[in-house]
């Protein structure tokens, strides 16, 4: 059928299984085109094509609630709810969100790009719905990925406890972004190999009359078997303990089963896990053999190869630069341990898994415990990387806070992402990292302004012995700059000058360095002479050198590719008015107080105007007698 | 014995039973006595008087890995390591911690104050000794209330598939701080009736055998039923699940049960949880008779009839004049829903549960779950309260960025123990939220300056409609003011004038007021003439109230009881910057850049120079002309 022609998901109603298994054709495809040429999640997305062709179906959203765990695999509700003739600007500027976003569409009732906050927003919205007497369906769905996130444990052991009425779909793929791990993995995978949970459900009562009667304690004994047997019986008994009714596991791409699942759900009181299993890629045989997570969300690629189409012959990764480099210190230093949550390919440390297997620990979705397992590991006189990005590092403040910073532990964070991402918008941008991190005592926080520096900070980073340590580097590809072959140390809180001037300072780090030389430079044209430094250290400060710009007098203007309010900027503010520097000039360049959505980093930046062009009319208001002068 | 001559926990190896019985009367009795007068955490403590004996006598610390989650429970440890004769000033300032503390003694491997960190601290350390090819026991004694925790059961996840050798203590007391919520509660509830792990394990061979043999079909799931039936009897299956060796529950308060599973867990491959009950208070009448944590943790009391000492005719605490005026606009507004990460007798809401019960949620210990749960509450129109102390709203910081303030929902935070809180010391001072809340967009953040402001605010928290609002107050009691019957609205980001001047501005709120008043007078004894500004909006600051001080060249100080980095003051300068007042002389105090210890709130704020004679020290400096006029 004519996808662009849907408007709501009410044609569903009364379509054959026949129709659905062809309308389940026509998404792949669609999506399969649609995606080749914008990117996108394709993986999740295809997994979930009759999952959700189901769910709608069986319930009338938006006043039945579907609530998307990670957002990511929102595209086919996003078609069935009217919005397939927006998929060509997927993730791009003003177009169409990667993720639910209440303002598309009155379906998109949850918003989310983090894992794991489904359970409890269903939690929230159940609550609501009791308290004002309604009916409706709340139903999360969840991935296996994201159910081993604490906050969606938490969810569960208080869902379980209140008993409230809400289906819960556990969407298990046995692959969220990388390959599960955990404990809970293993209860999936037992509850897979078992099959249907009916399996032994008619024959139990005959095998029950088989135990002879018994009298005495032996009877009592008995009595207490044939409860526990009952209870083992309705299988997934982890989630029967919790106090969830366990359905399943079902075939996530039959619609029979999911029809008829969902229906027997809909009757059920109190809390429901429905175990479905989908194929992560399902229909699209490039995605459907990948083990290595390359097709959970990809740029543009060719339909009949699956080859990615790249731009060829760019500078390696960031994160590969990082990963590697702590791969090549990991050689000759064994106190060096890998930790990262669940995000092994996206953090680039297969080759480290690979040459170090008892180095690196994949601890799965659980960002809190990464942070922690990384501090337990610093008391014992190990080097614990902590690979994570930016985004993420905000579920692990606490533990930053109070396990890692607050002992001063020897703990390296490679905060991966950090500054604006681009298409995955609002709930992935980098941009908080500088405002939660700085105001921590003991913190160490810096950024490279290229490659090369950068494996000279993770090798920093390695060898400081003085508590925490964290270096934040951007999404994307480095800038081909020639590397050393020796890794050095950086003194911590040194900056460094890029160029010299004398009529105003710009302080700046990381991404916007470029920006910052072509802005110096045009300010030149306009006869103003202006000093660069790379402000390589966030924190601390290179208090010698900022105290000669003070004293110099020069203007300063601070750029960051982060939020401005107690950034970096206001760590030059504070610096400046502690040292009684009242008089002095200083302008502030950065993110504004609002959140940022998706497009590219060029655009985002364009629209906010962190631009040279901004700079240098900065630069120009803060010297006006300069100007005169020229 | 005499308490004060152990020097380490060594003697215990040699000591009969009864010797132990009778050393843990002593311990008890030194632990009654010495509380009464110091204040403390004693219900908790009493209840481990055995378990940290047995472990003691057990293991080999610090060899072996003593790890205390939620470190309160940790006095009869510090006893047993050779800290007796510090009792007397525990929880004082520059005197023994009310948690381990690595600094205090080798002992103390692990430090915390937050819940549920043991488990995670506990596999970096295991990681790290196998990677050392150390032989050593790792033993987290993690209670009930912390094992809901997120982190906590991320942890439980990754050790049970990591099969790390570990010892888990379950300290199960069936009340953590508050009565437990949960389903995780009710599992344990269920193993705890059903009484010796090996109820029938000497009797199921022989049952099974009784089984006849079947052919076909039949005898495979007869075996099945076989494997079930084993794996079910081994009990407490939920952490079998996970991948645990699950003994118990036994005695925790029996020498010999404690002993004899201690020294199994011992030999057991894998990791192992030991479920050990124990009660809280135990040994104290009134401490063991409380249902409702109030002797968790004290002040001084009288031994004898167990009266808590306090100072009589004290003005309400600030949690119940917060939690009673919700509980009052909840009586017209049925909107008005509260929620506490169990909290309901610290946030002093068990009035509000009594009279709204279906309307009030303890979700345990799950801080990142109580913040979503709000968030899908306000979803839905309701006006959520969700109620938490400002150390532990740490936990929940992706929580507010990502599920409240992205999507703009309206959510009213109550920070409670905003600010330092004295002797619970550096893991719980409340002096991080404004730096944490005052850069992410929509957030309004406020604190009011005495109670009747608070009751007022708290009705424009939950009046106002457009997005995240949150109130912090401070720790213990309001100064008694007189209050207002009618609930009104204060404007947002509206300031107050407490006292006109014209020579130069305190900008301050909440605590800091009285201080700020004080060194305003003292400062026009010396001729000068101090504004002093009631700035209850942290944020929006109230721009117009600004503006105007600025424009009127008026030096500003700002005060605030909480970080510097990034905090109030550090928004005024960004604000005059962002302006163009470039010359203005800003000055700030506030919390320096490392973590406070310990000790009474006045010690602490005399040590860091939060006072008025520093407020004094720097008005003076701020406005030399006018003083040479004066």
């Amino acid at each position: 059928m004519d996808l662009l022609s849907i408007k709501s998901p009410a044609f569903l109603k009364s379509m054959t299984i026949d129709e659905l298994n062809e309308l389940s054709m026509d998404i792949r495809q669609f999506l399969i085109e649609n995606l080749s040429r914008t990117g996108g999640h394709i993986g999740p997305n295809l997994g979930v094509v009759e999952l959700t062709v189901a769910l709608h179906r069986c319930f009338n959203s938006p006043q039945d609630k579907i609530i998307w765990d990670v957002g990511h695999q929102s595209y086919v509700h996003k078609i069935l709810t009217g919005r397939a003739g927006q998929f060509e600007t997927l993730r791009q500027y003003k177009g169409l969100c990667g993720f639910p976003k209440m303002a598309e569409s009155e379906h998109d009732v949850w918003e989310t790009g983090h894992s794991s906050t489904s359970l409890s927003a269903a939690m929230g919205m159940a609550i609501a719905r009791d308290l004002k007497k309604e009916q409706s369906y709340i139903v999360p769905v969840i991935g296996d990925g994201a159910l081993t996130g604490g906050m969606a444990l938490e969810a569960l052991n208080h869902i379980g406890h209140e008993k409230k009425n809400m289906i819960v779909i556990l969407n298990d793929n046995e692959m969220s972004i990388a390959p599960n791990v955990g404990a809970l993995h293993s209860i999936l995978g037992r509850l897979r190999t078992a099959g249907k949970y009916n399996w032994v459900k008619d024959e139990l009562e005959g095998l029950l009359k088989k135990i002879p009667a018994v009298g005495g304690k032996m009877a009592q004994t008995a009595e207490r078997l044939k409860d526990s047997l009952k209870y083992l019986l309705v299988s997934g008994m982890f989630f029967e303990e919790l106090g969830f009714t366990y359905l399943g596991p079902i075939d996530g791409h039959n619609y029979e089963e999911l029809l008829e699942n969902l229906q027997y759900a809909k009757k059920t009181e109190g809390p429901v896990l429905l175990h479905v299993l989908t194929k992560k890629g399902k229909g699209y045989g490039p995605a459907e053999l990948d083990t290595k997570g390359t097709w959970h969300g990809t740029g543009p690629y060719k339909i009949d190869t699956g080859d990615l189409i790249k731009p060829v012959g760019q500078p390696p990764a960031w994160s590969a630069l990082v990963s590697e480099t702590v791969r090549r210190i990991a050689r000759t230093d064994d106190r060096v341990v890998a930790i990262t949550p669940a995000m092994p390919v996206g953090s680039k440390l297969l080759g480290f898994a690979e040459e170090f297997p008892d180095r690196m620990f994949d601890v799965g979705i659980a960002e809190q415990h990464a942070a922690t397992v990384a501090a337990g590991l610093a008391t014992q006189g190990m080097k614990p990387f902590l690979a994570i990005y930016s985004t993420f590092l905000q579920r692990a403040y606490d533990q930053v806070v109070h396990d890692i910073c607050r002992p001063n532990l020897n703990v390296f964070i490679g905060i991966d992402r950090a500054g604006l991402v681009g298409a995955d918008g609002e709930t992935h941008q980098g941009v908080f990292d500088i405002a939660f991190l700085r105001h921590i005592p003991n913190m160490v926080l810096m950024m490279p302004k290229d490659e090369n520096e950068g494996q000279h900070m993770v090798n920093t980073a390695i060898q400081y012995d003085d508590g925490p340590i964290a270096m934040r580097f951007p999404r994307g590809n480095g800038s081909g700059v020639a590397m050393d072959e020796e890794l050095k140390q950086i003194p911590i809180g040194s900056w460094e000058v890029l160029r010299e001037g004398t009529d105003a300072a710009i302080l700046t780090f990381g991404t916007t360095i470029p920006m910052a030389m072509k802005a110096a430079a045009l300010a030149e044209k306009q006869g103003l002479s202006i000093k660069v430094v790379n402000a390589r250290f966030i924190k601390p400060l290179d208090e010698a050198m900022l105290m000669a710009i003070l004293e110099a007098n020069m203007p300063i203007l601070t750029i960051e590719e982060a939020v401005l309010q107690g950034g970096f900027g206001s760590a030059v503010l504070e610096f400046a008015h502690d040292h009684g520097f009242y008089g002095h000039v200083i302008d502030r360049m950065g993110i504004p107080d609002c959140f940022i959505e998706h497009g590219s980093v060029n655009a985002l930046l364009d629209e906010i105007g962190l631009t040279e062009e901004t700079a240098v009319r900065k630069l120009t208001a803060m010297t006006p007698k300069k100007q005169k002068r020229a």
